[in-house]
């Protein structure tokens, strides 16, 4: 597997933080665990590192993701092959980022930025690490779990698979192409570990987000969640359903600026290295990606932030 | 994480051949995909190598854990480490079991053979992976999706969390100690993924089997798979409930021969590099194991095969 | 409560009556109890007259329903008073509907045919009246339990809300108007019983069906419906998602000729005869009706058979 | 159907207030809408008269049971059908109950106290009957959405049968007999609407309580539950399980006094005029009883308050 475990922060824009302070903290149960004039830091409940989630306002959109990586060793060699890959990669250090260690920042061939890190100060999770609960006893709203992924959108979704899997050591869980006989890259579920997906692509705009995702415990989580965002009047975009592609179960829908989040379910698969990667075809994708309905809503394939 | 990728096969003794194919084909719903006189080779719809469970009539117990590595350097290190460490190690040849490739064959400090191996014939999984169905249309009885872990009964557990540490790069991702002054261990999970166990011990016996489980989808799945045990006359254990440890829905159950299953969901946590060990204590041991009845059945510590 | 039992059999008229069969049997999971050229009876496992569905081939939508009544005394009490209403009223006799005893046909002020009867041939449910299963080893498909319900278009809501009140005791458990201000009828959701609906009506075409649905467990089995729907190339109108009014979780989703059909879980309240009727008001109707996307999709409005 | 609507109130005896206070309230999340010195009434979030649940404090046990009845007609008819069969049959008035008005009073054959009444002050669920939300936001701890049945010890089943039957239009729609060839009656499942039960009892002890119940949404909602008891220490006799004997899910607990207390979940069926009565022979009734471990408990035959 990869030296990166997971997505471990997403830096994003807002209109208004206020708005975002409450979608985030009181619908979906994320702390805010620091703030900073025009700036919030938040975690789930069973995260452990310092936050996962920073937003500032003004605007709308994705500023960067971050990926956690398990040595500096790795760091160092991930930094190289990307610079030989061709990509832009500088290092950040400690405090430009707040409770973040040293990193690297790439710029990913889709104009998306990159940082990886190997320390976040530890907070621990909710529970605790000694003889703890299944689950926080006065959870709040949704009671997200953790950030579980991101899908962004790319121009080029065969060059970003390139670049993940040969410098970052991602592998495709499941890619959608055109047809088997035309094998035009459509999107990719890349893996770090052995999720479904820890960063997935789809053919779009360079630089933009489609959407980032919780983790819940099950369907029937979802359930509660799509009342909690009906109560709270959370646009949803699509959902409850399935997804085709890692069979998880899901609801998307938007923040207050209009950035569209996940809330996801299920253990599909464990995507180890001999996993046999999934092809989805352009005439079933449809139904790869909401695998109840058989098509896509307009915004789909339309709104990215 | 560990180059070791999965419990890969469990290979068990039965009393009866015809009772138990009706147990793990009919009532769990795994595939026969080989057979000759007086054995059995199984596998689940979700799994795409060619078997997972080898049955052989006569008496009952576990016979073998068979762990699938991701590469010959990894499975020649292994070797190396595993020897070093004082273990008793061997190498097989293909052929020696049934589809499976050269390998090294470990006794563990407790005495369980432990095969490490790198190859096995693939048979792909029953939905295939060009646009698959999320589950095959006729799943068969509990439809289990495929074997996840094992627990096994070890006399000295602190020894062989040491040597699946240090020869196989497993982490703990829980562990059982009798208190936070004693620091004794009574038990460990152990992950070479991040699944919150791939090989779990207790403290008893050496060289016997606990239970092995089959993953299914969540908690609803599991109440299906108890309705089922009523109707196929399946001896229960306990549950359906809840573990403390790991947070997974759980039934366990016998087969006709006296070998503890268990079908067990939910994705706990993800038990990456950094993940923050959990500890139980003795006192609150019970209800790390079964978390609503807060007590040990007499079974739990006393029925090892 | 009334002595309505509950709607004890639909009339269909469906373009190709096999795959009509495959649908209502291979994907729902009814059994084809009898069959004449052109027409098929089928019925649920957990239902215990002979039939509760009627198909006959040519063309497409609703011909009848008919309501099961616990007395011929209350059966000619109802009658009785559906003729000083002014309804059109006449008998039939047993034999003129398959396994069906003497009864009452009333034409409903909006033109639906509603037949009420006392007797059915019984059948038995499919697990038996003694120490049966939970339900049967060997379900089939979605695997629905009964049917429940049916929602028709009329004309005059207010009218057919006073005949079904007046006539045959049903009470409105929850009731669609213009405003708090302008209490214009725009549907009713009737009970006969203690359920939230046996029959509901909405304004539009009068002689239409909106829909008749089946009962399932809970919101797992209509996921598990869900995805069987798409196996099976069924439409889906809308869902899985939850109703706000009568808060059940439900699929819409449609036959092969174009009805529309239900599942439906949840016991949300008891209908009692003190229960407070709950008003919807136009401006929240669509979160009455789809509580989470909270908009009314085109068919719902427009597609009736 | 009986003119008797539900279980309207149980009025309990327990050793220490505020015990039961905490967990009536914080854990199972009823409301205390009335108190005063040594008593509280409390009510669920989805029940609309002032209160379902009186408790008073000094030792433990079952007081009385109040039902519903839906007319002063009925009531005096109940009233007098209860005193030809030989009951001990008293009247109550306005004010003996707070918020109750005139009732009936009835010893039964088995010595339990049942008062019979049709009103009750108004309050209105939680949700409210205008554009209601599924279930209210901030709902706390297990979230019990109304009592729905108990279950009482009677030394003499079939006279208890009797009563409920001639007297008050109860029907069972499941008993419990020794055999098919013994018919002697072990316990009764009795309806007075559409549920499996409205008011059971088992052979045992006369005026004693075995459980009441409280109904919830779904299997999730019952494992949920199971979590919530083991955070807040409730002592859980039996489950998460399922029911054969009406298919419900359940779990048994106790509440500080010892009281036997049920979540329960599922409509199994709607026990409508003409269902066939469902018989349990006594070699099969643990799995009625308990149908995933078909063996009773020790305490489900002898633990009655």
């Amino acid at each position: 597997m990869s030296a990166v475990m997971r997505l471990g922060y997403v830096q994003l824009r807002v209109t208004d933080l206020e708005e975002a302070r409450n979608h985030y903290s009181n619908t979906l149960g994320m702390e805010v665990v620091h703030e900073e004039p025009g700036k919030l830091w938040l975690k789930c409940w069973d995260e452990w590192d310092h936050h996962s989630l920073v937003i500032e306002e003004g605007g709308v959109g994705l500023v960067k993701l971050g990926y956690k990586v398990d040595s500096p060793e790795a760091l160092a060699d991930f930094e190289r092959r990307s610079q030989q890959f061709g990509a832009t990669v500088g290092r950040f250090s400690e405090g430009e980022n707040l409770k973040v260690g040293d990193g690297v920042r790439i710029t990913l061939p889709s104009d998306h930025t990159l940082e990886l890190y190997t320390d976040m100060e530890f907070a621990g999770t909710e529970t605790g690490a000694i003889n703890p609960e299944a689950w926080p006893r006065n959870i709040r709203g949704v009671g997200t779990h953790w950030i579980d992924h991101a899908l962004i959108s790319v121009d080029e979704p065969a060059l970003v698979e390139r670049f993940m899997s040969e410098c970052l050591d991602f592998r495709s869980a499941e890619r959608a192409v055109v047809s088997m006989e035309d094998p035009e890259l459509l999107g990719s579920w890349m893996t770090c570990g052995e999720s479904p997906h820890d960063l997935a692509f789809i053919k779009g705009p360079n630089n933009k987000l489609h959407h980032f995702a919780y983790h819940l415990e099950d369907w029937s989580s979802i359930l509660k969640a799509g009342d909690i965002f009906s109560m709270d009047d959370v646009p949803i975009d699509i959902g409850p359903t399935r997804h085709g592609i890692t069979r998880g179960t899901t609801i998307y829908f938007f923040d207050p600026a209009g950035n569209r989040n996940e809330v996801f379910a299920g253990l599909g698969y464990r995507a180890q290295k001999d996993f046999p990667t999934i092809t989805w075809t352009s005439d079933q994708l449809a139904k790869g990606i909401f695998y109840h309905a058989r098509e896509l809503n307009e915004g789909f394939t339309t709104v990215f932030t």
